[in-house]
């Protein structure tokens, strides 16, 4: 990396001042462009792609379309001649991963290093199930001097819970949010703790799924949607109609689980403090 | 609310069509803010706040400041003649409560009725925790006619781990969103099966969280802020100092459980359908 970090150090020509000065360094910015709806782009999110700023975006293989990048493509936005594609796989396999993180930052570092603020762009919220915590990372770790922010955004849950008006939490509700293939006892028993249980990648186990709603009388109350807020949205309310369907990738099931009963000493812990440390000491 | 409910109520005129038309209602929009920086307003908020449409937005009290419509003003939006504050007391006091969505709910009616369109000014995410819910529960229970509009937003717990740097998930991880109320065998037990806590309202039962923590070996890893993203925002990484503190009510917790041990079968459960199938069997 000692050719990279070099890079950073620009020397005054000489005739100038003789001091060296460090070039600041660019910000790596995660913009959150929310889940595929460009009016659920931010404010914060569209001045700085309005900017004259360097664009990065997720690709799953060099020559694949960028669902990140097509958001801001239909709000109108052009892309920028200073932009690259970041090619992050869908794979598990970490060691893959790890490789494709660092090309990502070895290719954006320079850039940073030439005080150049560079945006990744970012389905969703930057902060949920994205590649930006890695790619921040990696790029720190090779050169700790830069500045990371994230702008945050609609995540692809808020979006599905407005698109089907139902409240993700109300007053005093807990909700989880996990990929469904921790499987069904995991599921099963993190019903009694929660309100609402947000499924993602649903299908790999769908019918065990509503096999368990069935049991718990919880059909009613779940709703599943894919690529919520998109033009190809689909809202599926009788969720049992999905039995042996093979469905998107990009959907969820939001569970509502109306009939939690919560306990009696977990009340108590929502009185006054003296109360509390009875009921939990 | 009869002289409010009259005002509303537009007879056709004497000597207009002789048949009577009836009036498109207008839609009631919960339009989500984000948490307060008003850089975290969507375009599409931003869009309908910038058309001539009914505003309403929530107060504590008839003579308190409503927080949704200060982030609004921050944004350098004006409040139009056409608008009113609608009340929602601080109470867990359900009736009381439900009084209120009533009135609430009475005083939007006849302006929806009258075809015009009311925007319901929701801090954060209009699914998240907001009054909005049960205001639109309550109308559509009125007026079935009435048709209802969420516009997500980014929720809290989405700009504080934008400000923390710290993602709320990443691949396969699991996250909760609780009142820490729910109490400290809750928290315990929860901790075996997420990777992320966000803990809401830790006020009461801060000192209790801290020895929890402390006993998982996880207060390294926990971050506290208070109203994320505003000009009042406080982070506290050193979460052990904030001990015997009281802390504000707009301020969480985010507990990274980077000890937690996946167990097996759960692992099994990520497997390909027919491997699943088994585990869960």
């Amino acid at each position: 990396m000692d050719n990279l970090t070099n890079k950073t150090w620009r020397p005054l020509r000489p005739g100038g001042s003789k001091i060296m000065k460090k070039i600041k360094t660019g910000k790596l910015i995660g913009v959150s462009l929310g889940p595929g709806d460009p009016g659920l782009i931010t404010r914060q999110a569209w001045e700085l792609l309005s900017q004259d700023h360097f664009w990065t975006y997720p690709v799953r293989a060099r020559k694949s379309d960028s669902y990140a990048l097509s958001i801001v493509l239909r709000a109108g936005l052009q892309l920028p001649e200073k932009s690259s594609a970041l090619v992050f796989p869908m794979t598990h396999d970490l060691e893959k991963l790890a490789k494709h993180w660092l090309i990502a930052a070895e290719t954006v570092l320079p850039i940073l290093q030439s005080g150049q603020d560079v945006l990744f762009l970012v389905e969703g919220d930057a902060s949920t199930y994205s590649t930006f915590g890695h790619l921040a990372k990696t790029v720190v770790g090779l050169d700790d001097s830069i500045h990371v922010e994230t702008i945050a955004g609609v995540s692809s849950f808020n979006a599905a819970a407005a698109r089907l008006d139902t409240p993700l939490a109300e007053v005093d509700e807990t909700m989880a949010i996990l990929p469904a293939g921790y499987g069904i006892p995991t599921i099963d028993k993190l019903l009694d703790d929660f309100d609402t249980l947000v499924l993602l990648k649903v299908k790999p186990i769908l019918d065990d799924i509503l096999d368990l709603l069935e049991q718990r009388d919880l059909l009613a109350h779940t709703q599943f949607i894919e690529k919520a807020g998109t033009e190809e949205e689909r809202i599926v309310k009788d969720v049992a109609s999905l039995r042996g369907e093979t469905v998107n990738y990009l959907s969820l099931m939001l569970v509502k689980n109306v009939r939690r009963v919560r306990g009696e000493i977990k009340r108590g812990c929502r009185k006054k403090p003296d109360e509390m440390a009875e009921a939990t000491n």
